[in-house]
């Protein structure tokens, strides 16, 4: 053989060594290598130096990073050495495009907040435009968060859920419908057929899930509410709606129905594994036992709560019932932003001192609120809340080492009392990148800056001439 | 005149004019021009487009920028423009070396957390070496954070006194003394005699206040808390410690002295204006009443009293009575973190949700605390806590258009609700500028981070054999 043949021959091993080894690999969307996995799994695996696998969105493979690369390979990769992957946070409860009211008025009497500042302000600002000028602020800030899902109620929600499939965001939107004339739909009737239709628009969307939502049992007639239960009986669509908030809303039901809150609206046959309940502070023993019995989603949000000074929800007592409970952050204009990791922190923080005991709320626990049982109080636990096959990639990557997080000694500690929104990296969506390396990828930044600029003089504007 | 004699006169008028220009304007030594500054002084006035001068570390002027412009000069100008510029926060209350044992255990009773994990850590790894490299961990992730003054209570405090103004912090700086043997005292004599020569070496210093610490009533004799406050007044010294931080403490003091602890403390003679009492969670009406009448200054620590379990302290009580109270973090091993700016939000939270009044604490009174409340409660009020002519200028530039601040409406609640650590530009105490643009000056992140890792390794190594 001479130089050249045996020459020959090295290229054709070693190409075929190549191809082997590729034919021998499947083929991915997207790699995940390196760093450290908290799953939130049923076992609550942690896995060092793992590595995570996507096809078509989903996650086909989770486990040590050495196993995943040799069972697979992908042009797009992603190096998350040093760093730690969890799955995406669930905001459970949220109005997104208030965030344009951030700060507009605070440290008030709800009834002057809202009759001086919030109604008036909405009556007069509240347009689709409006609507999809905050839901894109709002987005980019839960984005940069680690948010990867959300459950909204507002207005002109069809404007919402165009604009959060347009960044990649997943979401339960609720289309809201109330006693009243609103900025979109100004008869009961019409807001029916509205939801209706727009129920009907995003049922196979693979991010939106389009829902109901009845504003609350004090502001939606007991009729009404029953035309709510049917409808997403109907259409297989779930419902969102604010539950006993405060002590006012539960005085005034059983005053008017002769039940609090949580029991009348199980007595009219209104509560299913289809309802999610927002807040939820005033609800007795029974009432738990009720949510658990029906499967009712739970959004807690102690901050929300603390800054209007509604109460504090009995929320160890629902996590000891396995109630479906998560966390959000609610409005903007009520919180004022749309963190979960201060949700998380406030809400391990908070429990303990009302109940004297701080072993109450663990970190862990805190943790789960925010993934696995927030996904399970939206009902989507099936398809997101934790790191699995079989599940959605809905993928937060996180800086380990930024000084508020140095020195480290328990991961669930970490995440909840140490880890800010500013250390979230790398956000992953239904197996798409929507933040990299701190940069937006499906949103414009400096465009929806200005755009919510414009709509602050608007609202300065249109205050000032009340 | 010919073009070249013409040409010589235009250079000379030009000349002539600049040199006049300079002498009509003082040279300083810092301006800070541009952006909106919120100087928390008496009248709390707000200026936009505002400017200050610096010279010798001491504010010489503060208002519009155009007239600070036209009085001063300096080579060394930060530009501020679409900034906002508020005084530097103050830390009521930590253990700053500490930070060396964030998040090594939580979510326990106090008891075992004391005794099975700090207790044991503390034994095992707390050497000089260990606090200077805790203490530059601490004052680097302050900085970041915008604290410009903190009260601390620890051992080597004289350590802590030389890494704290190597690194240009302020700090009130209270070296512990307790009824027991600890890492740099065996002896209570040794402990006085230590704080006696640290005192005396540091009492001159521009930025540091040397203090003695003397624990808490239930952890320090009644004898050895006359000699305190003997050597106090001698030295004219300030004097830190905990007071009724838990209802076990008020309950022993209650049984063995018979009275609650700050009763206990003034009927001793103990209190006076030089004292900063930490938590003050369980005081009476009238223990407010004597804190106030005798000028003694509390720091509130929202935070740890809530994962401590702690309890809630009376601090709209104290503020309706003028009581010295400001806001701190404690330790990073009881929180986990030594961000002010999560301090003074769930400050505003916590006191709204416990009082059942949103109006309870409102922004601007909480921001205050973490200000020149916080300076009075520190007793360092007449140098700092507000942006005025003739303080030491101890200075914050913030952001004001990350995402979380989109859009603005009103600056305390700005600051208080929306604003967080990441936020901070820049930061200058007594003139020197610490952080610019997000970069350290006087330390160095990256060897401050490999220090803490090798002493994460020996604790965790300490807990492991024990």
């Amino acid at each position: 053989m001479n130089p050249y043949q045996s020459a020959f021959i090295c290229v054709l091993l070693f190409t075929m060594t190549t191809l082997s080894a590729q034919t021998r690999r499947q083929s991915v969307d997207l790699l995940v290598l390196g760093g450290t996995i908290v799953t939130m799994d049923q076992t609550r695996r942690v896995i060092d130096d793992g590595g995570i696998a996507v096809v078509n969105g989903r996650i086909v493979a989770v486990g040590p990073r050495a196993e995943i690369e040799s069972r697979y390979t992908s042009r797009q990769r992603i190096n998350a050495a040093g760093k730690v992957i969890t799955p995406g946070l669930i905001n459970g409860h949220t109005h997104v495009p208030m965030v344009l009211f951030r700060g507009l008025a605070d440290d008030l009497d709800l009834q002057e907040w809202l009759t001086k500042y919030i109604f008036p302000a909405e009556a007069k600002n509240v347009t689709e435009e409006f609507v999809r000028a905050g839901t894109r602020l709002g987005l980019a800030e839960m984005i940069r968060g680690g948010t990867t899902t959300y459950c909204d109620m507002y207005y002109f929600e069809d404007a919402i859920a165009d604009e959060t499939a347009k960044a990649g965001v997943r979401a339960v939107l609720g289309e809201t419908v109330i006693d009243f004339p609103v900025p979109d739909n100004k008869t009961w009737d019409q807001a029916m057929a509205y939801t209706e239709r727009y129920i009907n628009k995003w049922k196979n969307d693979q991010l939106i899930v389009p829902a109901i939502a009845p504003h609350a049992p004090y502001t939606v007639s007991e009729a009404h509410l029953k035309q709510v239960k049917a409808l997403s009986d109907t259409l297989n669509a779930d419902v969102v709606i604010h539950v006993a908030e405060t002590k006012k809303e539960r005085d005034d039901i059983k005053k008017d129905h002769g039940d609090t809150p949580a029991k009348y609206l199980n007595r009219i046959g209104f509560l299913s594994d289809r309802v999610i309940a927002a807040h939820a502070v005033f609800v007795t023993d029974d009432e738990i036992d009720i949510f658990k019995q029906k499967g009712v989603g739970v959004a807690h949000n102690p901050q929300s709560n603390m800054k209007l000074a509604s109460g504090v929800a009995p929320v160890p007592e629902m996590l000891s019932k396995d109630v479906a409970v998560g966390l959000g952050t609610d409005g903007a204009a009520s919180n004022n932003d749309l963190n979960m990791w201060e949700e998380m922190d406030t809400a391990a923080k908070l429990h303990k001192v009302i109940s004297g005991d701080p072993k109450t709320l663990p970190a862990e626990q805190a943790f789960e609120m925010a993934t696995i049982r927030g996904a399970r109080a939206l009902h989507l636990d099936k398809i997101t809340g934790s790191l699995e096959t079989g599940k959605r990639a809905d993928i937060v990557i996180l800086d380990w080492d930024d000084l508020n997080q140095v020195p480290f000694f328990n991961y669930y500690s970490h995440l909840v009392y140490a880890t800010k929104a500013n250390d979230v990296r790398t956000v992953i969506i239904n197996g798409r990148i929507v933040m990299l390396d701190r940069r937006l990828l499906t949103l414009n930044e400096n465009a929806i800056k200005i755009d919510a600029n414009i709509y602050r003089k608007k609202i300065i504007e249109s205050l000032r001439n009340q």
